[in-house]
């Protein structure tokens, strides 16, 4: 009654990531089967593969960046067939009944909604991701990846395009707004080029002076290095608003002095230190701390297909499968340009 | 050159308040000078008295909150005539050129705003506020107070009114929105009214069961004491919009939990702690956390004549000069029900 393939997971916390077989389940009539061509690595994974964010459940097999090809589809499927392009991001089930499922944004889904691994489907079943040959997806979660891009460039905008996507679109990102970007890594790259071809002003607002060749190359008008002296002075009252993709904490009260008056600040990375700061950054100009997480199914379609027809994708070292486990070291170590994606075809045999 | 008029001040950091006389200047062609009949007492008096925001200018007559009649108008001031009721908020002068002041946000002018009081006026001379018997102000910052209204009670609207009104507008309290108002002291009893004749549906959150009655007699819906058991959970996202009034620190994390999909909370008092709170709670919903501080000028007008229409004023206390003292104690042990008004006449002889 199942499909057993090829996989790859941790089976405690920390531990080293081995070859291992899961099963896939039968179709049920909303099911798509997808074969799997390429799983992006997203810092989140690192996080519950090394059970920092608490609940972890094992063996666990990561991976919520998907691109791959429809195999089969369940019979009431419609507008998906077999050999179709398609990719899974964060969720594979909700209730799809709440308003927040109904507002398409399912990832506030109030029954809960189910993540694509590291999580339990509502039959309580285990999930397990990207990091294995094939995925057995109900058909709301599948989201078609348009003609003509290239699939591993694609991969990761499935979490950090949509995650980037979203506040850029909801706070305004567009011609004569000033947007900095705060950490250039997996998430910060794909927030720059999305920022620039929606018209955006963009400045990179990166530690250090490394990478500012490709920061302006992905579409910056400016970059910063913030570890320059005078530069949080030189930036104050500068930005409409700041885009944070660092998952470490970062002093909010002088990222919060970049602001313009009623400017906003969101926060895509999620430290799990508390976040102390003076209540005065805000009320001086009225500011705005926001938080973000992913988005919904209709907006992730719609920023595939923005990013389709702007060309733009994930900047992406392939890799194989046995070099997981380093590629987390580097990606943690800052040291990836700018997001690693697993060629699965590497699983095989 | 001046005229001398009698005042209340402090000469030192919590210091006793002493009966004095200041020097009002002669009137520039913008001045308009202005008998004082209110002066209210607003709890950053206390905070600016007691010098504990730090860069407190002694001796200080506080006093941002006035309510007078025209005595005399500069040869340059149009619209304002001897006789006419008038207020004063929180600025005597601003630059009036910047891009802040142009659009109608003084609060936030680019030169730096002068204070009514505890500040200097561009000439360097330092500005003392409404606990006296005159003050000299530009015309431009000088609010027209709409007839039939009761002067006293309107007092305290020139800051808690604006306080609370422009985030109330600005985060769109109105029909259909659900508001959370925390705390119930001199700003949060006036955020309860304002939002309540906005026509939003309004729960106060108040610490303790004591100011019920008071409450739903001020406009809110709903009425919960913090302090009960089980309160947080019940009210899980409940709220499109929370209005922080508290001065002291509150448990962020707890009440973020109560904002719904994409709410905001807005602070509007100003502790003097850092605010440590978890990320996660604003990533998860996708909720925002604001700082808002008084209104310009045409919001502050604005508030005044609606709250004429709708016949909202503060819940106050009338006292004399001589109770000074003790009403600021009794402010911060959260005794006054809800805002105290000084009778300047009680200034005389």
């Amino acid at each position: 009654m199942t499909t057993t393939v090829n996989a790859l997971s941790v089976s405690e916390a920390s531990g080293p990531f081995e070859r291992t077989s899961i099963d896939r389940r039968d179709l049920r009539p909303h099911d798509v089967r997808i074969d799997i061509r390429y799983a992006g690595i997203c810092h989140s994974d690192i996080h519950q593969a090394r059970d920092e964010w608490g609940g972890a459940i094992f063996p666990m097999v990561p991976g919520h960046e998907i691109v791959g090809t429809v195999a089969e589809t369940g019979p009431e499927v419609t507008g998906l067939k077999e050999g179709d392009t398609v990719g899974v991001g964060c969720f594979v089930d909700s209730c799809l009944e709440c308003e927040a499922c109904r507002d398409g944004e399912e990832q506030f889904c109030e029954r809960g909604v189910v993540q694509t691994y590291n999580s339990t489907e509502y039959d309580g079943e285990v999930t397990y991701g990207g990091y294995s040959q094939q995925v057995v997806v109900r058909d709301h979660f599948v989201l078609r990846i348009p003609d003509g891009v290239d699939l591993a460039e694609t991969t990761p905008l499935l979490c950090a395009g949509i995650t980037t996507y979203a506040p850029l679109k909801r706070y305004g990102a567009g011609p004569g707004k000033r947007v900095g970007v705060v950490g250039m890594g997996g998430l910060g790259h794909v927030a720059v080029k999305i920022a620039a071809a929606l018209g955006a002003e963009v400045s990179v607002l990166s530690r250090t002076d490394r990478k500012r060749e490709d920061g302006l190359a992905f579409g910056a008008r400016h970059y910063y290095a913030t570890e320059d002296e005078g530069v949080f002075e030189e930036l104050a009252g500068s930005f409409d608003l700041i885009v944070n993709t660092v998952g470490a904490g970062v002093d909010l009260d002088a990222f919060f002095g970049l602001l313009n008056r009623g400017g906003t600040m969101v926060n895509l990375g999620a430290p799990s230190e508390l976040q102390p700061f003076n209540i005065f950054s805000l009320l001086t100009m009225r500011r705005n701390y926001a938080g973000s997480m992913v988005g919904g199914l209709p907006e992730t379609q719609e920023m595939l297909d923005f990013c389709a027809e702007h060309g733009i994708g994930a900047t992406v070292e392939v890799i194989r499968a046995d070099q997981v486990g380093e590629y987390y070291d580097r990606v943690v170590s800052g040291d990836v340009r700018y997001r690693a994606v697993i060629d699965v075809a590497s699983l095989e045999g």
